[in-house]
């Protein structure tokens, strides 16, 4: 007997829930999640994650650089699974939804799919990705990166946090460096939920992005040398300042990406070395990530950098910028069956929609470059993310994961009986 | 008999060693010294200061708020003495010479007075001031600032470093909360010497810089708060950037101080809170520190950096800034009679001289508001101090403590046997 899924639904308590429930891994003062990607608090959303996964029947493993992959079986276990899911880390002042919703949603749609006793005909696998948001480590999605081949293993293994330690090193800490092989649990395809983490969906009063698109990403690694001097007894003319210096590209980055048509620049990180009110900085280390998804504009915005900067350290007598592009992800353009099924799925539920272009990188525009993918969003507050204030609807979650479970079982199919 | 003092020398090689001696707490591997006032590296210093001037026949007394005063007897112990020294703290990444010349090279004349059996009419006393650099706590000078009451006893105490830690819990952690009152040791004139920390005698080739003012200081302590989100899907038009604000309030007051004769002006420190390379800076704390020699400059200075604030706070939307003054010396104008003594100590010693401006504020520019005071410059190489790579010659260092001595003799007297 066929299984009637037309009408099928997600819990939406149970999801808005564990959503709530895991924010406590790592829980901020200002109700927010500070968890770090490999840190003790990512063990523990991991163990948790880990053990219900396993009470909704499912098998899960690890791979050598911590993805988890939890596998619901399906009728036909030659066919590969449907992949969907997101990543637990968060940014060092992040939220509750980036990343969680599209993982949690994962194990809802498990979840709803036992309660309903369907059988999928080819298996699902929720993941986990490792280091989504790059803040502890660089580069940010590294461990879909690493399963896509963008990485080698041993490159991403190597990679130091600020105090030194290694990849390796941290997975090892918290006992998550797993046995299977990275690229080794293949998809036919991969559906990832996210909060939109931009204003364009709550602007436009639509619960849910089909999302075609994603912007490229440029990022850089800078340093500035000057020379610490005496902030009284040294004349402005004589000065080697790596502050001023910094202000001077920070300024030209944010006048570049405004000029270009949907470009952004950003300056994140500046640290200056040994700082005192009363020394001229002397060197600085800083990061620049700028995007779009054209990548003519893409292209602009690199050439356009590199002009100021060279300009900038021509003019500044004494003071060395070095710059190192240490990634560039190409626009994404995602797959037009996996487009086609999300906004399928989405008409069939009857949710208001636009189809959109992601702001943010995530592990779905690495897959993309290997195997079918999308992604669907849903609204964000006044489309704050990587920030505690960070926040979206239940009734939101609730439709994102309602379309991620009729996107997923119609790429993955109903098991005839 | 009296004794001859006019071809009195002080050691050369010992005031060398002396100095290189104690580059010891706190060395680093650049050959600089991290010294912070009231940290572990200090208190060894100071013991061995301590040991130093007690073996040199002086008695040493510590105040309330860590200054130590060596004195050396004279005959007329009804007079008080001539005051002469520095300070023995460092920057984070300073240098050998930045206040240690000025307080061993008094160390050098006490022991000089000994060695040729020279008793002075009045009694002589070395001080070293607790923090002069200012990097740990705020403000610098603090101990010669309380001295002369620009603070009270009870605030200096209370204020903290970045870890929290108060003055007064620094001073008991390295037991040197000392049991005299604060300006309890009275003086009849302050003379102190250093380094320039910058590049005029080194360019004219002179060797003495006799001292005539002082640059007054405004200190600023500024924050930023902005919103923090997401470096990909933060439109730049609805971006409200701490770090880009930050920038053009650096460029300004480069600008502002360049365009006015004889000022400077420096951003030194700038903390983005909670950094991460794909999330724009939400929140800044940053200092600024501005000089000038001219009291007219120096309110220009205040004027034109609170309409540059309020202009970028204005044009900025959704960006607050606020600016608190923690520090306003005015210009110092030193003491004529103690500038003619320099003067004349520097001619019979032969040195090439020169009046000069202090570009840095010293401990003896406090004192001067009340009692007479002045300084003796010496060349440091290429102008640079608050560095690891400050430096200076041992011919100079010798030359400076000599017109120290001559000096001192000059203003304590030669006791009649």
């Amino acid at each position: 007997m066929a299984t009637s899924t037309s009408n099928l639904q997600i819990d939406s308590a149970r999801l808005w829930d564990t959503i709530h429930e895991t924010a406590k891994f790592g829980g901020t003062k200002k109700g927010g999640v500070r968890r770090l990607t490999l840190g003790a608090e990512d063990k523990q959303v991991r163990d948790w994650f880990r053990d219900a996964c396993e009470a909704a029947g499912c098998e899960v493993r690890v791979d050598t650089l911590g993805s988890m992959f939890a596998l619901r079986k399906g009728r036909d276990m030659s066919k590969p699974p449907v992949g969907l899911g997101s990543h637990l880390d968060t940014q060092p002042t992040g939220g509750k939804f980036d990343g969680v919703l599209g993982t949690l949603a994962a194990l809802e749609v498990v979840r709803a799919l036992n309660d309903a006793g369907i059988e999928t005909d080819a298996p699902i696998c929720i993941v986990n990705w490792t280091n989504e948001e790059g803040s502890r480590f660089a580069p940010a999605m590294m461990a879909s990166a690493a399963y896509v081949g963008d990485f080698t293993v041993d490159d991403i293994l190597s990679r130091k946090d600020s105090d030194g330690i290694s990849v390796g090193d941290a997975l090892d800490e918290i006992s998550y460096r797993g046995a299977i092989a990275v690229g080794s649990q293949t998809f036919s395809a991969f559906v990832e939920l996210h909060i939109e983490q931009g204003p364009l969906l709550e602007a436009e009063n639509k619960t849910i992005g089909v999302v075609d698109s994603g912007q490229g990403v440029l990022w850089y690694d800078g340093k500035i040398t000057g020379f610490e001097s005496h902030a009284g007894s040294t004349p402005m003319a004589l000065r080697r300042d790596a502050l001023a210096t910094l202000s001077e590209i920070v300024l030209a980055v944010e006048r570049n990406a405004r000029a270009l048509p949907n470009a952004v620049g950003t300056v994140g990180e500046a640290v200056i070395a040994s700082p005192s009110r009363n020394v001229i900085p002397g060197e600085i280390a800083f990061t620049i990530d700028m995007r779009s998804a054209n990548a003519d504009t893409m292209t602009a915005l690199d050439r356009q950098l590199r002009e100021a900067v060279a300009e900038i350290a021509t003019r500044r007598k004494g003071v060395d910028i070095t710059l190192d592009l240490v990634w560039n992800k190409p626009p994404t353009h995602f797959n037009n069956d996996i487009i086609a099924a999300v906004e399928t799925a989405t008409r069939s539920l009857g949710y208001s929609h636009r189809r959109i272009t992601s702001g943010a990188g995530h592990d779905a525009c690495n897959l993309n470059t290997k195997m079918p993918a999308a992604m669907i969003f849903v609204p964000c507050k006044d489309g704050v993310s990587h920030n505690e204030l960070e926040d979206a609807t239940q009734a939101d979650c609730a439709a994102g994961a309602n379309v991620l479970l009729h996107t997923v079982l119609s790429l993955a199919g109903v098991a005839a009986s």
